[in-house]
């Protein structure tokens, strides 16, 4: 059994490689051919801290994972980063532990940039210039790199509570800080990366054709979209199971305004692509699939093994 | 980041201490106090394996554990136990991984083995002279140690649907290789350990007052009771959210011939003992619960810690 810390990690991996990997994985996941138990979340009170278990397999593959990814706002305080986790590759044929990838989180942090960067690809149409962040933490940062790479943005907004913050993470990013009524106006393309637990956007904020990548909600409780713009937009979901269950699109099935049979699945969009109207709202609610955390952790292992 | 493998996790383990907090925690676990999301199973076909993962925490205490537990009967034909896994201990403060305990999947075994005794102790009343073990694998053996040693039985019988096996089994624990209606006819307390998918013990090959620990059932399909052995037995749980959904009891639930509110949880039974009537048949249904998996890795922990 090896453990690989995390710089060993991240001068292995190979960044397009794994976005390659993590979009076909979303194909695989939309044609029923991985085994993705529901996740676990846990919940902590003091100091306040969540976790989330995921697990991931797909038939006659040598290894499967098991991945933890933790976040503790009050970590900060202490000089060390909110997030932390690790992935386990396991064998799928005898069950022993292969690799323990010491990854403190950054792996399940990336792949989901990459689940952003791949929606956004795949919903943006071709109104690409602009895109908006909504956010200033770990994901906004993230988000507005990969998804301004993926898709050739020429500018990026960034819109924070904390304006300050707002303002640093513009500057960092050679980004412009802006209010959020301004983001939603000129933005073609936004990213949502809070943990709000009451909506951030409404349905009026929003020009014709907006476009939303959806990455705060991932647990029960958490929303950044007011449930009018789920009712009007077109749905692409990561895992349609899932996103009923904690995703945007949970809210708007659960009041029964949006019928759940009608969320596309992100690896069936990929595989067979829609041409959105340019005046269509088209959200993709990603809540994170253990997919991802199998096809970014496999392409590492694959890497370290040089398979 | 400590990683501690199987032989030093042995060396440090106090199997008293370890007990005692196992029975502790089935307590804490019945009162309501822990976190115990609902656990995972990954099933592989080429070659048959299963896995399960679990995890638990409660409120207020420093670390909280992650467990993956594998068996691949296959391994066993390339000189490798056919199970295996890791218990994770992650601080609830911060998210940290602090601890991989590399146990291979005997910590799970011991724990599984230590909530046998601590159930047949709860229900065995005042005949306990006579043990009998269904099964020959690990858990046979390692329940007919734990329930034998705490129980006090002066004799062992076994039956195996191999009777080779069942023979050198008896042979290595000084018990007695006997036909299941012997075992069944003779034990004061049987213990179920097989994988069966079909129930192995009817009610007519019962003796009146018959006490049962099944371990056997742990995931969907498994069973060895005939339902109407429940029908006819107080039945205690280590979870009843879990026998409900797949162990023996959940069989008679989904029938609609047990109400699950019927179901005594084992914590409750430590806490409350109940008298049972000597000609009661009464059965133990073990799933395995998180909070024994917290309760061993927290022990193990504690000592490596010097806590």
């Amino acid at each position: 059994m090896r453990v690989i810390e995390l710089d060993e990690i991240l001068t292995v991996l190979d960044e397009s490689a794994a976005l390659a990997a993590v979009a076909s994985g979303f194909q695989r996941h939309a044609r029923g051919e991985a085994e993705v138990p529901p996740p676990m979340h846990l919940a902590f009170a003091d100091p306040p801290g969540d976790c989330h278990v995921k697990a991931a397999a797909v038939a006659g593959e040598e290894v499967f994972v098991l991945k933890l990814a933790s976040s503790f706002s009050g970590n900060c305080a202490h000089g060390m980063a909110a997030n932390n986790g690790f992935m386990a590759v396991v064998s799928a044929k005898t069950g022993e532990l292969l690799a323990l990838l010491h990854d403190r989180g950054q792996l399940t942090d990336l792949r989901t940039a990459m689940a952003g960067a791949i929606a956004a690809h795949a919903i943006a149409g071709s109104r690409r210039d602009t895109l908006g962040v909504v956010g200033t933490g770990t994901q906004a940062r993230l988000q507005a790199k990969w998804i301004a790479r993926h898709l050739g943005c020429k500018s990026v907004l960034i819109w924070g509570r904390h304006t300050g913050r707002a303002a640093a993470l513009a500057a960092d990013l050679g980004a412009q800080a802006v209010v959020l009524e301004e983001l939603c106006a000129r933005a073609d393309i936004i990213a949502t990366t809070t943990p709000a637990t009451e909506p951030l956007l409404t349905a009026p904020m929003l020009r014709p054709g907006a476009r939303i990548v959806a990455v705060g909600a991932d647990s029960p409780g958490k929303r950044e979209l007011d449930v009018e713009i789920l009712t009007r937009a077109r749905i692409v979901v990561d895992s349609r199971a899932q996103c009923v269950d904690h995703g945007e699109a949970g809210w708007a099935v659960r009041a029964g305004l949006v019928d759940a049979a009608s969320l596309v699945e992100l690896g069936a969009l990929l595989a067979a692509p829609i041409a959105f109207r340019d005046e269509e709202t088209v959200v993709a609610d990603l809540t994170g699939v253990a997919i991802q955390d199998l096809e970014i952790a496999k392409s590492v292992w694959k890497r370290l093994t040089g398979e």
